[in-house]
């Protein structure tokens, strides 16, 4: 068992972060009283206000427990009985969500194989052969990440083209933006322009993986879904019943652009040591750094060295390439030990 | 919408309550740096150590996020895919989680009328005639809840004699023990004695409605099963990536025993509320009051005139019934105004 | 294991006769040269002219393997992730297909009690208090049979109430119609009268109970649904590869009105199988006879020597129910033969 | 709609073949009175053991209606709920079953890539690596086709290896056999050889390509599994009432080794035809020819030209390749004029 105390700040994952202050402070605010269970309570009002605000009038905002959940409450609304998604063969809906998309929804992953974790159009086109035979999967959705699972960011135009895309093909567009926050630091936009701009039909924005402690929401923007997502939700077990407390910590990631705050903080120190790792030798980046995630190849003695005192894992035992999280709470000095301890273990 | 300051007190559901203080103080001390995800933290080890604690050492405890979800993670581990599960046509898995049981768990609810909420060995038995009929579902798995869905309670001798009647046909017995807390405060007896002592398989122990903000406990006592649980609760969606936040919610309970004081208290008030009832005339109880819930049918007229000032629901509009629930921080002053202001509405 | 030859005919089921020369001959005939599979194939055609020419120009039928697929697929058409479906608690699809409707549709099924198998317009009413509560299932669909499996029929004006009231309330109609002919045969009237004529939205016509070796439709009147079939049929399970041999079957009942001359037949030995059973003490029938199905109470000596000689089952051991089924080829000797063996037996 | 009998003789499939004349004449003499449905009857005993004969006394047979659902039923009985299947890309089951897999297994598959639809054992160690990785599906099942979806056939070596293979890491290996006859007359052994000897766990036996109206078997070598098909045979929708007309199907390809001589009939035409167009310009084979199936790859003018007299598919139209498939009852007349045509069109 890992005693947590002995490591100086976790590279593993942005969820090994804990909570905000603020986020935390909204949450006790929130526990004043009583409140109408199920959503029912002012605190989910303004969680829904505040959606509209970030992403149109017509986005309707759904909060829910935690990322695989808003995947599947998402995609749930798009998907019939012999229906196929079209995603990356590294989508975290595909790889680890532990089967959710074929128990829970049902349906058939058509993955593609990408370099960098991105969808192009042409890999939409090169999967719709099979559309009216009866034999087959019929695909209905596309799903891409946001950033993607190996931390690269799609553009508004990138995301437009694959929208008109799908939508010419009778398919509609869905974005798991469990780093969403990330993705719009990095392209220095808001939160619209990724998502309702670009044409995005349903969509997740992240809070746990932010500075949050459970919160995610589903956002739709097509109003023709919008009915099902509360019994979806309920069914799908991501209906919390004491609501005030997952929209609070929402709303305060909406207020005062606390979301873009967190993102830019993280996607800093990300580049911070991705720009460290450049400059030591035997180490190599193995894709662009675009948000909070860095994917670095390690010689492997280096890599043990570094595991005694730092938390992160192997993306790719076989390649060497390691996985490096930063989260809104890691510090410059953070890095700086790392990049530091990096080097040395590289001496050896 | 509602303003929720409206409301003195809302009666309407025990998770109409926030949180108790102790239990937010324990997730703000748990927010101290990094800590793996998913479990690997040293508060979901203490939670663990405490559920062997409570339960003895055979159980196995698993942080879940929500009730549904604590019952459809252990139910998933007993239930085949042509299964059956028995149960009160009352039961919350029945009625009131979207129909969860039928879509995530792909099996039949054998439900069984009753007149309290209480399975008794006969039903079991006089569901058990397809057994080996290649035609019906095949039943597996027994249900009940404590306490019921109309607040009544198993004693341990009813459990065990439900248990030997479920093993002696090779079928386990599961508890929905969403309200476990106010179960065993009401019998004034151990978490254990009607859960491992009286043979029960597989329960749920639930935090939320008794003062957490959202935390349920899978636990299975037959070993032969814990090792799927993990697997199950990441695909039903209730594993939490920064879990020492969950797990830190049901150690505060099950220690010093909050769990006991919190569930007592609202007994307790429902208790002062029943009596109170008893003595208001065209009022009367339609269960047997043995927890935290009260159900009394008052005239329509009266209930018109109340629900201006208190949050309650109708059970069942037709026979005038509706539900009164207390909480951990229903005071007796809450009561008292609600019975006066009955009284008064009565003499309209 | 049985010995066939030793039973001079079953009163155990229609399944337990064999299939009419006529349609084994179609099905020969047939069996020329090559065809295309999975129905784009002339006999294909023919059938699906025969289903307009017999049901309206709007009715679109689509050949299965057998009468639970047939019901899957029909349902599945109408059915989203968190709905419902209302019928009698005796209904096939509740008790005798394994638990296909939750495994494979995913849904809950309302069922309804009754006196006689069939559901009224009240029954649907009280069932629908749920629409719009996020907790609940949602109903969607009305499912009935014609016959039901108490033997007994629903009245074109019976049917059509049951239409109106479903629709009222935005639910569909769904008939299973494993023994539509029966139906239509009792009431003397076409199979339009009480399917298309009546409001009904899908349902199923079968053959294999009516003369067929394996070959039911699946008919739908709402063209929105249609195109959906052949997907949902070939998802599960029900498509035959060489359909020309399975859409014969159902051309072949469709033809000379061979569908009516087997089930007035099995009708009338049903009808004499009854008229005689009155006349022998310490017998009673326990439903009214309307098709090929006779419910008869006996003593349990009486049932204990006829089984010697004769197969047929137990419908309800505990009151001493029988049923008798007859078939396309009971002979009126077959059931004079019982009748005589009856009497003697209830003498001893 | 196709006029049928404009056409020579389809290439297309094998089931576009009608029935032979054997099969035909064992259903008619199974029309002989009375039989206990379900698989109660004489004949079913007797497939039961023709199934024991050919596979060993290990061998359960059980009779279904379709190749897709002989698959669905024999791969629900290893699949737990967060399960996964490893196979080719090309299998039947990932490709030509509509999702089937994915919504009535709710399983993912763990599809690799291959040259020639076969799997080999480094195939299925690269994909273990997620083996109790909470957040990933878990391999249970290995499933090969033989045949393959390429024509290719495994030697009895080849399967022993990947059945080593499966088994060392705990999982079982699933065939299927739609094809197995095909493939047992290509490699001049028994049945036995490639399926009980070789280490396969479950598999299906196909009639319905080799001759059969609409018949498979289930077989089950792993006893411990065998009580659990009845139930999903129903649940499944592959279960036929009128089962005595399925099993005597089965049974008459079991006796006198008609299997053998559909197949290797079938195999000798496919060779004929590879080895004539080995000698026409600008055709070649995309794969070995190991069964009935031919790979090959022509111009899309002569394809266009042969279409106007021949059924036959693109299997790429990309690559230009074309599937031609040859039956029981293809003569060397059939194949001969195909290749005069084939040679006149390639003049063009």
């Amino acid at each position: 068992m890992l005693i947590d105390s002995m490591y100086p700040k976790s590279f593993a994952s942005d969820n090994h972060a804990g909570v905000h202050p603020t986020i935390l402070e909204a949450m006790a605010a929130a526990n004043h009283g009583d409140a109408p269970a199920y959503g029912g309570d002012t605190w989910t009002s303004t969680f829904e206000e505040k959606i509209k605000a970030a992403f149109g009038p017509d986005a309707e905002g759904f909060a829910v427990l935690n990322g695989a959940g808003a995947n599947m409450v998402g995609l749930a609304l798009m998907l019939g009985r012999y229906d196929a998604i079209i995603c990356a063969d590294s989508a975290h809906i595909a790889t680890h969500e532990a089967g959710a998309a074929e128990r829970l929804l049902g349906v058939k992953l058509m993955t593609v194989p990408t370099e960098d974790g991105k969808l192009r159009p042409a890999d939409i086109k090169s999967r719709l052969g099979g559309i009216g035979n009866t034999h087959e999967s019929q695909p209905s959705v596309v799903s891409i990440s946001q950033t993607t699972e190996l931390g690269t960011t799609y553009s508004p135009t990138e995301i437009a083209a694959l929208a008109k895309t799908a939508h010419e093909s009778g398919l509609r567009l869905h974005m798991d933006g469990a780093r969403l926050a990330n993705a719009a630091a990095y392209l220095d936009c808001d939160l619209k322009a990724i998502t309702a701009d670009a044409g995005v039909d349903v969509f997740s924005f992240g809070g746990t993986k932010n500075g949050a402690l459970a919160a995610e929401a589903v956002v739709v923007l097509d109003q023709s879904l919008a009915h099902a997502v509360p019994f979806l939700r309920r069914q799908s077990l991501q209906l919390a019943s004491k609501m005030r407390f997952i929209s609070a910590q929402l709303s305060a990631l909406l207020t005062n652009d606390l979301w873009r705050q967190n993102a830019s903080h993280a996607n800093q120190m990300a580049t911070r040591l991705a720009d460290g790792l450049k400059n030591i030798p035997h180490v190599s980046l193995a894709h662009p750094v675009q948000s909070n995630a860095i994917f670095a190849t390690l010689p492997p003695t280096t890599v043990a060295i570094l595991q005694q005192r730092y938390l992160f894992h192997y993306w790719n035992e076989t390649t060497g390439t390691v996985r490096l999280m930063t989260a809104f709470d890691t510090t410059p000095e953070h890095v700086d030990d790392f990049l530091n301890d990096l080097a040395k273990a590289t001496a050896h």
